[in-house]
This record gives C-alpha cells, structure tokens and sequence, in this order.
C-alpha cells in the first residue's frame, strides 16, 4: 500500500478533501452546462448554487459550439430522453469538457440502453446511478466480457460493486453506486460513502441533483474524479442529514386512521 | 337499493376503502407512467412518491412500446401540450394499460379541444378536470346529444354533475370535477368528496398533482375506477387539510400597508 | 420638474401606487400567457398565482391564434431557448397584447444574441435582465450608435443604466435592470427600487418570477409600463425580505467543520 492509500485509509483525510472541495466550488464558482430532465432542472439548479457553483440549463444543439466550451463542467441526464435532444448531449459530451453521466433508468427502454451505451461512448469523467442502472448498464456494456454476469435479482448497491469495477475498467470512467451505502471505483479501488438518509429516496429527483452536484465537484478537480465523486456524494449525503434533523418531512404513519 | 349502494351511504365505508386503497399502493408501489405537463413534473412525482407510488415521466415515443406494457397505470395530462407530445400520450394510451386523462384548459384552443376529444375516444378509467373543463368536454363530446346543453356560465363544480354525468356514459370513462365539493360519477352513481381547503387552488398543479395520484389509485383497484377516484381525491384532499394545519401558507393580507 | 415628476419623488407615491396594482392584480387576476424556461414555469405559476394573477404555460405554435388574443398580457422568457419553440414565442409576441420579455443570458450564444435581439425588435412593454444580459443587449443592438460602448467589464446594475437608457431609447421598451439596486428606465427618467435581499440571487428562477410578475403589472396598467415594472420589482423584492425574516434559509457557514 502507497502512502497515498495510506492516508485514504483515514476519515480525516476525507473530511479535509470535502471540505476542501467544496471550498473550491464556493471560491470558484465553476459553469456547469447542466442537459438534463424535465422533472428536476429546478432541483440541480438550487442544488448546484447552494453549492457555490453556477448552473446553466442549455440544451439547445444550436448553443453547444458557443457556449459549452465555455463551462467548467457538463451534467448530463437521460431521464426525460427523447430523440430531440440526444444530439445536443453527444455535442456536448464531445465538447472536450469534463463531463457526468446519470443513466436514468437506463434499462426502461432498448432507445434508453443504446442511447446511455452510446454516451458511455464518449468517456464520461462519472456515471452515477442506483444498483440496478449500473448493474443494467454493465450487463449491457461488457456482455462480452468473461468476468462479469449480469446479476438483476438484487440491487442493493453492494451487490453492484463488482459490476461497477468492471464497467469502470471496460469505460474508462469512476462509477458511483447510490445506495444506504454509496460505493464509488476507479475498477481498482472503491471507496465507501456512509452519509444519507432514506427520507432522500422518497423525494423526487435527489439522485439527479446529486449528479449534478459530481460535476461541480469534477469542474474543481479534474485530475482525480474518484475523490471528487465521493466528496459530493459525501457533502450532498451530510446536506440530507442536516435537513433530517431540521425537519419533520412528510409523514408516513403507517397506523390505521380511527 | 341494493346492498352494496345501501353501504356506500355509510361514510365510515368510504374511510375504510380510503384506507384500504391508501395501504394498497403503499404496499404494491404500482408503476405509473406520467406523460404530463412540464409545470408539474416534480409535483406529481413527489406526490406519487409521497403515497408509496413509483412515478416514471417518460414521454418519448420510442419508449412506449417497451415500457409501457410494463406500467400498472398511465397518467396523461394535456396541461402544455406540443404537436410532438401527443402521438405518444395516444400512444401510450393505447397500451392496453389503465390510465387516467387531466384535460388541462380543455377549451384553450381548438388543437387542445380535439388532442382531448381524441384521447378521450381511447377510453380513459377516469378524467378529472375542474368544472369549465368538463363542462367544455361535455359540451362538445355530445354536442349532438338532447340530453345535454353546454352552459360555460356557472363553474362551480356542482352544475357540472349533469354534464359529467352524460359525459361518463358517452365515454365510459367515470368523470370526476373537482371543486370546493368534488363529484365523481359513472353515470349513475354521484359520489361527493368534501375534503381539501381553498389554498390548494392558490398553488399551481394541485389539480395534476391529485390526477397522477388517481392513476396510482386505479393501478391498484382497476375494477372500480369510481371508488378509486374518489379516494384518491379524499387521500390528496386531506393530506391538503393537514398541511393547512402545520404551515402558515402565503399570506395574502387584504389590508393596506401602514 | 413637472408636477407629475415632482410627486414621483415622494417615496409614499410609489408606496401607494405598488400597492393599488397589487390590489388591480388581485381584484382583476389578469390572464398571463407565459412561454417560459423549463426550469421554472412551476415557480413563475405559482408567483403570478401568489399575486392573485391567473398563469397560463400555453407554448405550442398551434395555440397562439385561438389563446394569446384572450390574455391580458403575455411573458417570454428564452432560459432554455431551443428551435422549435422560437416560432411560438414569435407569434405570441406579435399577437398584439402587451408583453414582457427576460433575456437569460442573452450572451451565451450566437443563437441566443439573435433570438433575443428578433424579439426586441417586436416591441416588448418591458425588458427585465440583469446588468450582464441589458449590457450584452445594448452593445449588440446599438452597435453602430455613437452614444455607447460595450462595458462587459463590470456587471453591477448601477453600471448598466446608461446602456439600459440607450437600449430603451433604440427599442421603445422599458428596461429593467436588476441587481441589489434594480434600475428601470424609458430612456429618460430612470427610477431605483432597493427591496429584495441577497439570498434571492442563490434561487434559481427569482428573475425569472419576478420578470413574470412584471408582466402581471403590465396587464393592469398597459399605459405606464415604467410604473408597472418598477412595482412589480418592489413587490418581489419586498416578498423576499418577508421571506427571509419567516425563514432561516438554506445556511452558507463559512466555517471549517470540526
């Protein structure tokens, strides 16, 4: 073990790079071109500007050439896809920025596979996604692939850390597994997030934002996108606790009304 | 008077099936495909989540074919409809899946008018609208008909019950309007639901929020479309009534600034 | 000084004069076509609805003949501009009823610059940016005037009221320029409204609310657009400052973690 894994080994050195990171996006405020879904661009925004970072929601084919070479970072989301706009989102993952994928539910349709397969394509920094997107997406991606077997029946995130290993390899990208537990790999180390709640699974949308919140994370530090996807993942998990403890959230008694 | 009728007088009755039909979507989670407006995405979403419903905008066309079939009920709402949206609300529609029509501003224009008339041809479990839009759909859904004049001059929702009442029998679909009192009607049978406070029209997409929980209502209980609606609009109207209760809401002072 | 001029020096003229369009609003709820971004239309609805206005996201090409005549006033606003809907923003804003036009951004792309400078040229009632988007404006589409010379160099708003005078002069639309001073000018009395407070710029979508409010405002008094906007700016700004007293809002702490 380097010194380097050494000091991974540590919580502290996690909690510095976090803090650090998010330093970072506050200090800079990098532009992330965010191409993503109907239902939550309100949601990555807020998100992105609590972080200090600087949203924008274009996803027009006709404003990539001008304006994503411009942005720090790209966020892009396939959970409302539609064939208009898959050409802006290979325009502007093939831009030469840094650049995130969410694979929404990429298994809910053969457009939706050969649309995130495709995207994969074009080297993604990360992918995040829940187990059963990632597990669908590497069964997919590396059916070819001897070491790995698509394995649908579970899809708590643990379970899709092999899968995960060997997507990252077969992809060139850091995947990161949502899950009560997050995992994120480079195929050869993986690193485990703790921080949550599960109130954030019942809330629309919380994964994408955190998605977006990646790529602020990716636009600050580049050069080692495993550690920046875990510090997201790290800070967005924390934010979710401290608004646990600050609210009621909705009620889900699940005693009979008298 | 037979049995069943002579049960559903009992409002104790209705408190059980609520319940019942409330415990049913939290337990089956039922998958409902939402091709709804872009206003409210994240509102319905929420809402379905909220009642343990597994909401999925999507809204392409080339998914319908492979996802569709998949869903337990499908959530079509006209609220910003575009010349591209539309052969995949029919088509989606047309799945073989129960689903549930929102005839947004029915009467907006003549484009909207005839998308609604043409959905509503695809035979819809339920429609819920508020009493200009279906007194606009009756009006002109059976505008051959003797039994039925239009009359756009009074909206509140209890001189919309006849005009739902034959719109039901036209279609086959029950009719619900919503209102200060909603009604829900299979043509025979009118089932008032008195729940919800005035706030909620004062927040946009509290109508397209109910009818998407309507759908998960019918996913779960598709053999009584009417007894679904109803509940569904009982459940939203009090969970309404309780969120009255613990916020302040906007204020909307009348009295002049000092 | 003419009297008219002398008793707009009076702080409680304006006082008087937000709040009794704000009563108009409320006693008259304008319907308010908005071809909007989709990152916020569920905000700008439910703005216009705070205000007692009545919104309508009505974007389709299709609806522009049947439904833009019947309202009161019509917003547009190119956030997440795209091709296919340019056509529709065109023909809303030149269906003859006054409107109200927010430039996002206006500088992020050549298709944008364009698009933006297309619609001025329709004549909006008010043109609401902030001091980034009304100096890009001006610089592009008085150019060839002797009278000014592109500052991109500064952003603040108070830097952005010569070129908002001039652009107002060139186009015949009010400019409202916000910022922690908004400055709304018709070319020639220039007015400053110092409501709002700093939190509202880490929300996505106020100025775009805000520019929706305006043309609420624009519908209930057509003839004065410069009393119109600089109201409807003072409102929102004074909502905020309610807001931010009720709530402790999203917090920012610069300090280090332990």
């Amino acid at each position: 073990m380097d010194d380097d894994a050494k000091e991974q080994r540590n919580p502290a050195w996690w909690g510095r790079r976090a803090w650090s990171l998010l330093s970072a996006v506050r200090a800079r405020a990098p532009l992330v071109q965010c191409i993503t879904n109907l239902v939550s661009m309100d949601i990555a925004a807020n998100t992105l500007l609590s972080a200090g970072a600087s949203p924008a929601m274009v996803h027009s084919l006709r404003e990539v050439p001008d304006f994503t070479p411009r942005c720090d970072a790209v966020y892009i989301n396939v959970g409302t896809l539609s064939e208009d706009w898959l050409p802006s989102m290979r325009a502007a993952a093939s831009a030469g920025r840094p650049w995130v994928l969410d694979p929404v539910a990429a298994a809910a349709s053969g457009f939706r596979m050969e649309a995130c397969l495709e995207l994969l394509a074009l080297r993604p920094a990360v992918v995040r996604g829940n187990a059963s997107e990632i597990l669908a997406l590497a069964d997919r991606s590396i059916a070819a692939s001897s070491n790995f077997k698509g394995a649908d029946s579970s899809h708590e995130s643990v379970n899709a850390i092999e899968a995960a290993k060997v997507l990252s390899l077969s992809s060139g990208a850091v995947i990161a597994v949502s899950g009560a537990v997050d995992f994120i790999t480079n195929g050869e180390q993986v690193v485990g997030v703790n921080n949550g709640v599960a109130m954030m699974q019942k809330i629309t949308a919380t994964g994408c934002a955190v998605t977006a919140l990646i790529a602020a994370f990716v636009a600050v530090e580049p050069s080692d996108a495993l550690v920046a996807a875990a510090c997201a993942l790290a800070i967005f998990g924390l934010a979710g606790e401290i608004g646990m403890e600050s609210s009621k959230g909705p009620c889900h008694s699940q005693d009979a009304p008298h």
